[in-house]
């Protein structure tokens, strides 16, 4: 699996959903083309789907609330007859690298989550209408939506039956929304998750599996009457146009990427990126009709979406970059004046959309496990949005006094309101809340600071970054971390930083990162599943996994 | 490792731990004997531990509880020069196979539990006084005692060198309580964990790693009049006298274990124990002075003891066994009537201690990783206290209606209030809360049944058990779920029931079991750590770990 993933999609060449468009409802269908598998080994049978499918879901659910903001309800249903969706495809999986499956679903999962921060940031409100057989990740894109419909046949069922087939977990939050989203009861949650051929009808409702059992017959009538209810209920504004999310500007080198605002750069001997970012070079626009006409190309939105494409890039393909430097260049008054454009008009549609696109984005960076740092050199814009990449990073250097030679303004940091509270991360606390968890009357100290260029004196002093070290240190501190980091276990590393990084309240988002992704990382390289004689690597030939029945 | 690891320990002939009893303060020292390994091929040096000197702090803490309530303040120290403790034995990992590594860790992460329990159970406060160096699992047992006092010289430290050092997470907690119940910033816990020397002096104070730090030649002096202090203003109750937990009746044999209230079978071909726990024989003391002088012969804190021991027992010593059924047999009324003697005296020091310890013991079984199954039958006494297991295990079959030939009476669950928060799991819900997350309005209803002897029909619709079968049906339902989980890959058995048991909120301690264990066991298997070249295996020999630097 060498060739590059683009996570950048084509909007008029899908393959594998459709969405037609009916007013204030989108209809959804899953219709995976068999022969469109990202790589070869594998057909994508009975709307079985591998990374490719989901980064196709993944731009879906993203232009929906850009593109189409009239969107109020989006029906999730097959386009296939008497299946559903068959979940992750299982030969894909058998023939993946380790650090391939955890990948896809680490991407799965932040696409699940999606859904739902659609409804809630949006108002834009999933259901699943089931017909056919909903298994494995088929029932878990189900569980991503917030109403659940299942058609009352013999072929129609919800099932998880990851443990009893292939005896690994369901990976994209299956266990835990079954638990804490649906709340089924946890024996029945038991019983649901050891029947490989799952559960259909009137017990699917009993249990809570989903939320309405229909007849075939009546099926497609009540769930269109469904969608029409939920949209006329729906708080969502009435917006009549969206933006076009037009194709980025890149361009890959052997040695990194670059995008109008972002830049990466790749040292693969010293096993490390820098992400630079390149604050706006022009003044905010005038007002959100300024900002709608430049779309796509806000230096806001345009930002995210290429900070956003550069983080998946070197997740999925520079699996030997073991750090992540972010830096930033630019004025930071001028970020702030990006960014306060959004803040003070919150309740205008796109700049709601961009706020919350700014947030996925930066949980993206909290979810990537790589070990990550932030480079406050002079002439940099660690301002509102941007200064939040010092708390999602696991420690900064910031440089303090002059340098020799060195004539770009001072080193500063500077908060905006939006650092309290705008852009939360999963476990639903701002950074600055979850990194002043023992003192939370240091955030009103901080709030008194807003809208200051803090340098790096202050800074340190205020506990916004780690360390400060001015032009005698500076290069040898940093690149002293820099080479020990290089130096550490990479398992070691993402362990702790999966441990470190989220201190504070769990959510069902903290909990499907930090418990379900561990325990099905764990499983997944247990011989019970992945070894020779294992369920994955068996599962087709008829023959059920020979397990070592030792219990750990 | 076949030998049997035997939890019971003679208090005359501990090894690796010293208690002075100095009136409301007990001095706990730790000092390992280097030749007390539990196995052969590694010396205990430093105060490292192994499973032994942990069974043995765990005897330790217990019988603080039970033997010496006059004990308000515990003060853990080193009885060694220079080294307050080295944490777990390397050698002893590196040589340890995967499943005792993880039972290791499971055991200890309960033992340091029960040092916080102890004060919020009985106000029994562990302090820990660090003279020398205190690395990886002995800052672990630092950071489960809730004061720390560290030395201000040259070798007194504290330090998680675990991942620079050998490529794994702390196994004791140490991460999730340094984020969690000490709330170091999340950058400079960063820092903390990558340095293999740790830190010494003032900066563990200003980085919240310590509570206070002293000078050596103030040290003790400064401990002692801590921990009388501590001792003042404790609202611990004064007890004069406890009572002795005297050695277990037991006897082991070939296929189970014999205790006087517990009876554990073992079938080794179905991969199954049944643990039967038998009621009271006789009525239940006339007050707490007759409990008292029945002592460790009264039937709530015997039974509680037997079946701690027995689960211990399975968890390491028979790891083939992957299933555990739960049965009773006795008198439900005499059941409640033991319970109630204790809940209508709660604030008896006894009282509170027994019903304080079947919290524990109840959590114990939760955090068990084998299938659980009660199996309830007619003559049975699920009632209380012992109910409480049909909430701990995964699923629940019960008798229902006459069975043929079968004269004992009808199988029926007793509720009681106890059953409503007085054994809360790890999450601090109490079961039933947690089972009925969705309708915690139903928990009034179950309310309204307290003390009703519930036959099968009521206790299904209840939803207190899961399956009612009679006569015709019962046989084959319960072989075929025994026989089907048996074939299942006991890897993914594990990983579910850790994410299905525990809906809900996230506790400090659940946020233990569930994540950080998750990814320490993941650790634990990866080649880098545990592989011929990788860091566990190479301690020692002056090479560092030979890493594959890719990222997962």
């Amino acid at each position: 699996m060498t060739k590059r993933i683009d996570f950048q999609v084509d909007p008029t060449s899908m393959r594998h959903w459709k969405v037609e468009y009916d007013g204030p409802v989108a209809w959804l269908s899953m219709d995976v083309d068999e022969k469109g598998g990202l790589f070869d080994g594998y057909e994508l049978k009975l709307n079985s789907y591998d990374l490719g499918v989901d980064i196709e879901l993944a731009d879906v659910v993203q232009r929906m609330r850009f593109e189409h903001p009239e969107v109020k309800v989006v029906v999730m249903r097959s386009a296939k007859d008497k299946v559903f969706c068959a979940g992750a495809n299982i030969r894909m999986l058998g023939g993946a690298a380790h650090a391939h499956k955890v990948n896809f679903c680490k991407f799965t999962n932040e696409t699940r989550n999606t859904f739902e921060a659609a409804l809630a940031d949006s108002g834009q409100n999933y259901i699943c209408a089931v017909k056919g057989s909903c298994a494995g990740g088929g029932y878990e894109l189900a569980l991503a939506c917030n109403h659940i419909m299942l058609t009352d046949d013999s072929t129609s069922s919800v099932a998880l039956p990851e443990v009893p087939l292939l005896a690994v977990l369901p990976g994209t939050g299956g266990l835990t929304r079954v638990t804490d989203k649906r709340k089924v009861r946890r024996d029945l949650a038991d019983v649901f998750c050891s029947v490989e051929e799952g559960v259909k009808g009137k017990r699917a409702k009993e249990w809570r599996l989903v939320d309405e059992v229909i007849p075939n017959s009546k099926f497609d009538e009540v769930v269109a009457e469904r969608a029409r209810e939920f949209a006329a209920q729906s708080d969502k504004p009435d917006v009549e146009k969206g933006i076009e999310l037009t194709p980025l500007s890149r361009s890959f080198a052997e040695d990194g990427v670059t995008y109008s605002s972002v830049e990466v750069e790749i040292d693969r001997a010293g096993r490390r990126a820098t992400i630079m970012i390149k604050g706006p070079d022009e003044d905010a626009p005038a007002d959100m009709d300024a900002f709608t006409a430049q779309g796509a190309e806000a230096w806001m939105l345009r930002c995210a979406r290429e900070l956003d494409d550069a983080i998946l890039h070197l997740r999925s393909n520079e699996d030997e970059i073991g750090l992540i430097a972010f830096q930033t260049q630019g004025d930071p008054e001028q970020v702030i004046a990006h960014e306060a454009l959004l803040l003070d008009n919150a309740d205008h549609w796109l700049a709601n959309e961009v706020l919350a696109y700014w947030k996925r984005v930066l949980k993206r960076v909290d979810m990537t496990s790589r070990s990550l740092v932030a480079i406050v050199e002079h002439g940099s814009c660690f301002a509102g949005v941007l200064a939040e990449l010092l708390w999602s990073v696991d420690r900064s250097y910031m440089m303090l006094e002059e340098f020799d030679g060195d004539n770009r303004h001072m080193a500063t940091v500077t908060l905006s309101d939006a650092n309290f509270g705008r852009y939360p991360m999963g476990n639903d606390l701002s950074r600055l809340a979850t990194r002043f968890l023992a003192e939370p009357e240091h955030l009103d100290t901080l709030k008194g600071r807003v809208g200051e260029a803090l340098e790096a004196e202050d800074a340190e002093e205020l506990g916004l970054v780690t360390y400060a070290h001015d032009d005698i240190d500076w290069e040898d501190e940093v690149r002293l971390f820099m080479e020990e980091r290089a130096s550490f276990s990479p398992d070691a590393m993402t362990g702790m930083e999966a441990n470190l990084r989220f201190a504070g309240p769990e959510t069902m988002e903290t909990r499907i990162f930090g418990r379900l992704t561990a325990w099905q990382n764990w499983i997944f390289q247990r011989p019970n599943a992945v070894g020779p004689d294992g369920a994955l690597q068996r599962y087709g030939t008829g023959q059920r996994g020979d397990y070592n029945m030792q219990r750990v």
